[in-house]
């Protein structure tokens, strides 16, 4: 993985300590850190010294959404009652990373209860976006990506129910993946809703989330969510692209239509066939619904003792939710559970014969936490949750100097190292500046 | 597949509606006839006349559970109120068999709805077991198993949701499999529960179930449920074995427990290594409450309409299920959900590293139609559901001329080709007489 040259780990961690130490109380993107990260990355620097470098990831600095356990540290899931909720191990995940030589450097912020897209967060503060200030960092993971976008972490483990890390990914201009369904074991983090769920990782840029997924995916016999999947990279590069030339039925910003269509035209101009196809869209808001209801029927259930005993301790839009859903009948659930199939029916049609579906990454570029909350922020998103499959989001350069979007990159279930491969390749492209008109 | 020698289709299924005609009226094995099957096995006989064999299928006579579509006959799903539910066009599972050259014979009796293990049937009459009079044939795809063992049919399409062929398989005394989940498109059969739903095959011996799973099962891009399995058999036969010594905490007559000891002895005298291990078997019970709460919350949307419109019309012990559950809260669901893990990793335990696991099918053996139901006939058959691991029953030889059971043999999912392979040679074992003590 390439990191900031000349510098060793300790340096560069403790470089991050100070700027977190002077910035982080406005900005909300770390809930804890953790004591160990300078010894951690002492010991990283030795094995550099010693030429006993453990692999790609070592003295990689990490970040750690607040909903995935980490040894020592409280586990709150963005939810203030949560405070002295202290794990006593860490998540697979980490666990991984740790045995990786990873640093791991504290926990961040994120939506309460990972349900929602802005990280605003009554308790724990809003997480701001470094990238454009006074707007939402996006969410679930907002700290998560805010702490690649200030600099803060090198890496970000986050969690993707229905577009976590892809959302804040896009809003904070960095890169995402949320891998095949259970690739990365979820054992150790709060679950959302568990068919829905996903850890998902955040870095700078593309290529170093393929390092990344290869020391934290793996088979977990000990979860029950988790998949076997063959590592091997695919055997031919992603070559037939498919991307829309409408979405109809879906709100998206004019602005982030043109930067997707100009994604589109830079990556043609490089030489990509890319099939384009006119895709009807209405399907995904009742898809959208079903996935919030099948989240709030298992937030009921996780969070079932604390919602009997002190249901004034949840953040008021949640509590709404949860209240809502109370009065939901069994058919409704079940209607839920039967959309799955409108889902994968309608990822098979968009993909086709292709290896990769491109799509833009979200509707809607940041806006300011007091704006109004677009309802359609997940509805490009939560296909790849539903269907299982990997999808990567790049940042798509800057228009006008205005916030980022994202081009969001889909493959099929299975395909995560040969979607990361040409997720790089894709970034090259957009990196070399924009189309000949 | 081996078929009796020297007659050809036409004069097999002649003698089959001659004999359906003169018995089912008392027996209630089908609830309709396909007008249509004479013809189709002339031509299967012209085709063998003239050298131009379709394949192992062509002639070969096929019952139908009467919860899949065959193009023109009502799909009844074992409930009166839809005697006149006529399906327009053959499920993809009929389709197959037919461009097979089979010989589609009629529509099989079955529990109401599929929701029962016993096919007791108000609406059609109790499904008579041709093995063992007087006995119920099982459930829910009782009318399968017994066409089968009445020489009535020489494979039968069933559907298979927590046991549902493998039940009546082992009840009345014939070879059945549940493949692994979407092997066979489920498309064009009502729905119990799709997450658990399996369209299976039974016959009279495990040598007939797999050219008849080579041709019934394979991808169908239109069914969300359908699955991409590699239809290559294993690089290797199944060698390692595990079967308990004891299933604590479940209700098993002596009588079955010795049958399966006695099969696994069997095993063990041909040469065959079973590692034994105690299994703690009490986590399947909690696993039935849930499949069960999620087939009920499932049925209460499949028969919205209905149930909304004439509840009088459902049978009684369905209708009491269905009020049952319409009182049961979102939390329920979330809960039963999150139940699957449970199975997941009971099934990792049991399998470890073994080829194949070897369980009794079920805790009894068929019982009278006047006697209580067991409440636990499933609890040995759901494992595979929630895993969505394939699973073959083969009859175990009966013991002082008691009503056979069934011997299980699951293995991982996508080892369907192995398994059955397996099966056949287990088979051999199991008829070569019994074990020398």
């Amino acid at each position: 993985m390439e990191l900031p040259s000349g510098l060793g780990a300790e340096q560069r961690v403790a470089e991050m300590l100070a700027d977190i130490q002077r910035h982080n109380g406005g900005a909300n993107v770390y809930l804890s850190l953790c004591g160990t990260a300078l010894e951690e990355a002492r010991a990283s620097d030795a094995r550099h010294a010693a030429g006993a470098v453990l692999g790609p990831l070592d003295g990689v600095v990490v970040s750690v959404k607040d909903n995935i356990d980490v040894a020592g540290l409280a586990t709150t899931a963005g939810l203030g009652f949560r405070r002295h909720a202290v794990a006593r191990d860490d998540a697979v995940a980490v666990a991984r990373l740790r045995a990786a030589g990873a640093v791991i450097l504290g926990k961040t912020n994120m939506h309460a209860a990972a349900f929602g897209a802005t990280n605003h967060n009554a308790d724990f503060g809003d997480c701001a976006n470094p990238a454009h200030p006074g707007r939402v960092a996006g969410g679930s993971s907002g700290g998560a990506a805010a702490s690649i976008a200030a600099g803060w972490a090198d890496l970000a483990l986050g969690t993707d129910t229905m577009g976590s890390v892809r959302i804040p990914g896009s809003y904070c201009g960095v890169a995402a993946v949320k891998p095949s369904y259970g690739r990365i074991s979820p054992r150790g983090s709060v679950p959302l809703c568990r068919q829905l769920d996903h850890i998902g990782l955040l870095g700078r840029h593309a290529a170093s989330l393929r390092p990344a997924l290869a020391a934290v995916g793996g088979f977990d016999p000990a979860c029950a969510d988790s998949r076997l999947w063959p590592d091997a990279p695919a055997a031919r590069p992603m070559r037939a692209l498919r991307a829309p030339t409408a979405l109809h039925g879906l709100d998206i910003e004019p602005e982030v239509w043109d930067a997707f269509q100009s994604a589109i035209a830079q990556l043609e101009a490089a030489g990509m066939a890319v099939h384009r196809f006119e895709a009807q869209a209405d399907g995904l808001t009742p898809l959208r619904r079903a996935g919030l209801l099948l989240c709030e029927a298992e937030l009921l259930w996780t969070y079932r003792e604390e919602w009997a005993e002190h249901p004034d301790q949840f953040p008021k839009d949640m509590a709404a939710a949860l209240r809502w859903v109370e009065d939901r009948k069994p058919a409704d659930f079940a209607r839920a559970w039967a959309k799955a199939a409108d889902a994968v029916l309608l990822w098979r049609a968009w993909l086709a014969d292709a290896d990769a579906l491109l799509l833009p990454a979200v509707g809607q570029r940041a806006f300011g936490y007091k704006s109004a909350v677009p309802t359609q922020q997940a509805d490009l998103t939560l296909l790849a949750n539903f269907v299982g499959a990997p999808a990567a989001v790049l940042p798509i350069p800057a228009v006008d100097g205005q916030p980022m979007t994202g081009l969001q990159i889909m493959a099929a279930p299975g395909a995560d190292f040969a979607l990361l491969d040409f997720a790089e390749r894709v970034e090259g492209v957009l990196n070399s500046g924009p189309a000949k008109a």
